[in-house]
């Protein structure tokens, strides 16, 4: 497997736009599609809130139910979430204009939405958007990145990335995009993100591969604790790679999982690095745990603080907060019997072990923290389990942006 | 019942103190004493963080087995967490120099500490301010204000109340101090606390009426969702007061809990409102839903979403967050079938209904969070079950606070 350059365009027969359909946002893009000029098996998770967005229920009704798909509409600006039964109808308006104008059945257009709660989404600029995105879809990487970047709400950066993998002798391509970076706490999912592939797989297996993933990719990274009404993660494959079909596990499945969890890793360390108000990504590994589950449970509890997220954009060794977070995650564990490390570019560190503070020197803890990628890693001593969670430092920029984000 | 003057001094019996023992902190108080003339029964609820402070597990040890106990001995600067068995040593050097110099056993002495967690207690400066405290113990009012306010860390005011009350014709008295403000998110108590009161009661009703309490006081407050290895609250009880003891339910018991709630009450939402950066006091209100327990989690859910806090601080009605938190609670519930309520002095104002928003105007929506004291109301028209819960706004001072708290 190797990574190559560009995103949801870089499989065959896959093509995207981006426009300017002023949805809420002025003079930048805000509307976007992925197309497929063949119809393509879906998967998809969405986010485990009882408050689900419009386009959510109408995806997770296509993903189950369509025979295929073909194209993704996004918007962001507004969420189409609290919106009642105007915001259903206007999900499925969304799919009727683009569906009669790609030729294609209204149940092959899945929508997603990011923004603003309890807003309608104006439905004439959305479809006037709709009709702009079909004249400008394109194959090609810089249409992918286009895409890319009119998804965007509060992000910094757009995050996109592709590989190349073989499967039993045929070249094999997969590309995704996401956006955050603010109400981030995934549970079975993430914000909204998007990947396609050329391979040919089942359904059942696509979908298998995909809530396999989440679990240690989407599902590990937080911004703020507040699990989204609208994520969504969406795997579109066309099979255009014409590699023999995935149907079962296997080492042609191995591959293809593996190539995925690149993929969406990238994209999940890279949504949690550009969380509102990031200055740092701040990973959390815990190794030796008794169980895989408690690795989850204690990683995330770290990264999920606002103490040890205030202490890393201090870039202040408070570790005490770091082992009180371990502490009331709801796994059970010795205290006396936990070491913490510090990690990052600019050094390793040992904290604390054995149930107090190492002889450590404050100036050399400081300067680990101040780096833009810091990594705390706990060692439980208790088994052989072990996963890494992904956050970022609590700024004042966080709630500069969450205390004005409408106007 | 009636609101008194003073704090843990207002019952018969009890004397209190604060001094400088410059444990960390330089000029200011930093060592508090609570001291009864006669022995008291006493009950207590501690942190449920794994990661236990020395000085919660020398008080659990004290309020499960003591025949009884006399006096409290608090400093704040240095926390006594994860500092292993010097840091027991320390609790028991503590009681040990306190009993001798109050001619009472080491077991009849409480400890409990908060500050910074990881750094060990300087014995020479904690037994000479305990010297200190024993001379400077006194009656009155005036010494329990000190107390209170010796046991501040980044508190910006001391919180302290009293009330009296008649139990079969007798005069009883309680009240009770605490600090806060931040790592607050009591799980089975609170940050410290500290009630006293002269009712006789038995042991085994005293605990009681406490460990009942706290579900709906303490445990229903939260400043950042973090849950502290030293919380602690304390209840002593002298039975001064001379009243017939209370040894089961019934209508002294009661009058006794509702004292005991309203002196909880009021010192949890002092603790709330005075979150670490705080500019308002935040209450969710949850009516109507069908378990006490649903509305429990429901109104928690609200208060810890960093979203909905950063609202508050920038008076901004972006009330999908509100519904989010709701949806993310674990609680199952319609979307479609619940009303939002913003409550405050500035007036009431109806925001969501039917699983939309209704036409309010957003001027006023935001006067009436620009209130110091802001109430979100749910009506969740399942069943007939309320509870209330109590936070902060997130504003730029939590983060500078947090940021180099130890600095």
């Amino acid at each position: 497997m190797k990574q190559i350059t560009g995103g949801v365009t870089a499989a065959k027969g896959f093509e995207a736009a981006g426009v300017e359909a002023a949805v809420k946002y002025k003079n930048r893009k805000d509307m976007a599609m992925v197309y497929s000029t063949v119809p393509c098996k879906v998967a998809g998770t969405f986010t485990t809130n009882v408050v689900k967005a419009a386009p959510v229920l109408w995806d997770k009704e296509l993903v189950e139910n369509a025979p295929f798909v073909q194209a993704v509409v996004v918007n962001s600006g507004v969420a189409n979430a609290c919106t009642g039964k105007q915001g259903m109808d206007i999900c499925k308006k969304e799919a009727q204009c683009a569906g009669e104008l790609l030729g294609i059945p209204e149940t092959a257009v899945l929508v997603a939405s990011t923004g603003v709660i309890g807003m309608q989404l104006p439905l004439d600029r959305i479809t006037a958007g709709i009709e702009k995105l079909v004249e400008a879809k394109k194959p090609g990487i810089e249409a992918g990145t286009e895409a890319s970047k009119a998804i965007m709400t509060t992000d910094t950066v757009n995050k996109e990335i592709a590989v190349e993998f073989e499967i039993a002798g045929k070249t094999v391509t997969m590309g995704g995009m996401c956006k955050g970076s603010g109400m981030i706490h995934p549970n079975m999912c993430t914000m909204l993100g998007f990947i396609t592939t050329d391979v040919k797989i089942s359904k059942e297996m696509l979908q298998k591969a995909l809530s396999a993933d989440v679990v240690d990719s989407f599902n590990m990274i937080s911004v703020d604790g507040d699990t989204s009404t609208n994520d969504t993660l969406l795997l579109m494959a066309n099979g255009l790679a014409d590699n023999e079909e995935i149907t079962c596990e296997g080492k042609e499945y191995d591959t293809f999982c593996e190539a995925l969890h690149f993929i969406t890793i990238y994209l999940a360390r890279k949504m949690a690095g550009d969380g509102e108000g990031a200055t740092a990504l701040f990973e959390a590994k815990v190794i030796n745990a008794a169980t895989k589950e408690d690795a989850r449970i204690l990683a995330k509890s770290v990264i999920c603080s606002s103490l040890t997220k205030a202490a890393i954009f201090g870039h202040d060794s408070n570790f005490g907060r770091f082992i009180c977070a371990l502490g009331y995650s709801g796994v059970q564990f010795d205290p006396e019997n936990v070491d913490l490390y510090y990690e990052s570019k600019s050094g390793r560190m040992h904290i604390y072990s054995k149930g107090v503070a190492c002889d450590y020197s404050e100036e050399e803890a400081s300067k680990i923290l101040a780096d833009p990628e810091v990594t705390a890693l706990f060692d439980m001593h208790m088994g052989d389990a072990e996963a890494t969670a992904w956050g970022c430092d609590l700024s004042y920029d966080y709630v500069k942006i969450n205390a004005d984000y409408r106007s």
